[in-house]
């Protein structure tokens, strides 16, 4: 599995940084975005690193829909019940900040903070 | 397959409302927003109807992560040449407007309108 020894996710996953994980398991964790733009703010973080959605590969399919579908249970869980958004932001202009594949996955009451 | 007359989105499918096809498989059909939030604004729309994510079932993994694949060649070829904006949106804190699940691809020169 790649890693990137630069990438502030890489080092998450690999604990070097802390993050509490809300669920980890072989393929992606998942934590709370330290800037939170909504009430519920998470992250759901592939261990492999890749930058984008252009990146990932046709192995990488199962991943994404799985990450998908896990989204609902995790928002509900951390008090998102009333709906949710799950976002990828991809390069300059979809408003990516680290380059490591993420999911946010925001919810509770609006009004929410602009990603 | 599951479709709803009532559905927008299902009448779109079965062809009964027009749109522009930018493509079709066997699962899913991609077309234009016809209310454009940013310059690229693709729908991604599985064939068959289910409200939300958390409407999604197991099967529909394989979907859900071919979408996501497929959606950087898509906004690239559309225009979108330096990043994009991958949302769904879910239930009503959500935003969602149409209660079909889709996939909104975002892309092109900021600022966009907010979704």
């Amino acid at each position: 599995m790649t890693h990137d020894p630069n990438c502030i996710f890489c080092r998450i996953v690999k604990g070097e940084l802390p993050a509490k994980r809300i669920h980890e398991d072989d393929e992606f964790i998942v934590f709370p975005d330290i800037h939170p733009a909504a009430p519920v703010h998470l992250l759901m973080v592939p261990k492999e690193h890749f930058a984008t959605l252009a990146d990932a590969q046709a192995k990488h399919e199962e991943l994404l829909g799985r990450m998908l579908l896990l989204a609902p249970r995790l928002a509900r869980e951390q008090g998102a019940t009333n709906g949710y958004r799950v976002v990828i932001n991809n390069g300059p202009d979809g408003g990516q900040e680290v380059y490591h594949l993420h999911v946010h996955v925001l919810g509770g009451a609006r009004p929410w903070k602009r990603l």
